[in-house]
C-alpha cells in the first residue's frame, strides 16, 4: 500500500527541510511561573475503530511562537494579521554562538542585508527544548534591536524563550514597536549558519497577541 | 517607521496568499460534545511596558487541523512525523459544491492526477467557521476514500469538521490506513476551484494523533 514518504513524494526535488520548531510536550521548557503544558489524551472504542484524541492546554508563548505588536501593547497588530509575506521567504541564520549580549557591533559584523529575515543562532539552542534556562541567556540588547529596526528587518527569530533578557523589555519594545514580528524559541542547533528559505506559520488565533507556530527552514 | 506589509515587502512578487485556516476563537464551531475553546487573557503592567498574554485550551482536532494515522489507530504515524513534503506543494481545489456524498464517480469526474494533493470544496465551507453543522454534511464515502488511496493521493483536505459523515469511519480508516494525512476544517469559500501551492503546518505536537494547523494556498 502506498505510504507518502519524503523519498517517494519528490524523488527529483532537491529541497531539504529542517524543522526548527520545539516539540510540544508536558516536559518542555516554559517561562518561569508559566503553568506549563497539559495534554489530556482520550480513547474511544467503537464497533469498527479505536479513535484517539487529545485536549491541550498551553500558553500562547509556549514553545516556538510568534509575537505580534499587541503583546507589548506596542501597536494594535495581532498575530492573525501578520502578513504571510513576512513569515515566508528568504532568511539568514547568523552565527552568534559564544555571545551573551548581541548588540549593534555583533550584528554589523554579520552584514545583514536590509529588509531581510534573520535568525540568531546562539548557545540558547542547547537548552531551548528542555531547559534549564541559564540566568543570563543570550539576548538582543535594546541597541541591537534598534539596529535591526534601522535595517528594516522583516522578521527576527531567536533560539531563546525571549528576545530580551528576563525582566527586560527594550528589544521587544523596539522590534514590536516597529511592527516587526518575532519568532521565538526556535531550535537552531541542527542548522548551519547561512541562507535558507523560512516558512513559519502561527495558529490563526483571532485577535491574539501571540500564537504557537510551526517553523521550517528549506535549503 | 518601517512596518512590514504585503505591499512594501514584495512589490515585485506576484504570489497571492489565501488563508484557508478557520480563525480560532471561543465562538468557533467544534465537534458535538467537545468542551470547546477557552482563551484566558492576561495583562501585566511593568515600569516600561504593558504585556499581554493568553492561555489556550482546545482539542487537537479543533478548527483547521491535521489527522495522522494514529488518530484511528490505523498505524503508528503521528502528526509530528508527517513529512513536510506531504504538507507543502502543488494542490488542486476540486469543485464539489452541491454534493452530499462524494464517491468514486464524483472524484473520477474531477480527473485527479496520481500522487496529488486534493482539497474538496463543498457547501461545508458555508458553515465551517461558526456552524451550525447540518445533520448530513458533505462527506467522502468509503468508496470515494478508497479511490483516493488507489490514486496514491498525497494529502486530502476537506471543508467539514470530518472527512466522514458523523458516526461513520470508513473514509478515515481507508485514508489514514494508507498513511495519507487529512487536513480537516479548512474554509474554501474564498478560493476558486483550480490549481494552487499548499502550505499547511500542524503544531509539532510530540506523539500527537492530530494537531491544530495553519493552512495557506498560494496562487
Amino acid at each position: 500500500m502506498f505510504r507518502p514518504t519524503p523519498a517517494n513524494l519528490c524523488p527529483t526535488m532537491r529541497v531539504r527541510y529542517f524543522d526548527i520548531s520545539v516539540p510540544i510536550c508536558e516536559e518542555m521548557l516554559v517561562w518561569p511561573g508559566d503553568p506549563g503544558v497539559k495534554i489530556e489524551r482520550s480513547r474511544h472504542v467503537s464497533h469498527d475503530a479505536t479513535i484517539l484524541g487529545a485536549r491541550l492546554a498551553l500558553g500562547s508563548h509556549t514553545g516556538t511562537h510568534l509575537d505580534a505588536p499587541l503583546h507589548f501593547s506596542a501597536g494594535e497588530g495581532t498575530v492573525d494579521a501578520i502578513p504571510p509575506e513576512a513569515l515566508i521567504g528568504p532568511a539568514r541564520v547568523l552565527d552568534l554562538r559564544g555571545n551573551i549580549e548581541i548588540g549593534r557591533a555583533e550584528l554589523e559584523a554579520a552584514k545583514i542585508a536590509p529588509r531581510s529575515r534573520v535568525l540568531l543562532r546562539t548557545d540558547n539552542s542547547n537548552w531551548v527544548r528542555r531547559g534549564p534556562m541559564p540566568e543570563r541567556p543570550a539576548h538582543l540588547t535594546g541597541e541591537g534591536a534598534r539596529y535591526l529596526v534601522e535595517r528594516e528587518t522583516l522578521l527576527v527569530g531567536v533560539d531563546g524563550l525571549s528576545v530580551d533578557l528576563p525582566g527586560r523589555h527594550e528589544a521587544h519594545l523596539a522590534l514590536l514597536g516597529a511592527g516587526i514580528p518575532l519568532l521565538e524559541a526556535v531550535d537552531l542547533s541542527a542548522v548551519e549558519p547561512g541562507d535558507y528559505h523560512l516558512i513559519c506559520l502561527p495558529l490563526r488565533l483571532a485577535g491574539g497577541e501571540a500564537a504557537p507556530a510551526r517553523a521550517l527552514l528549506l535549503k
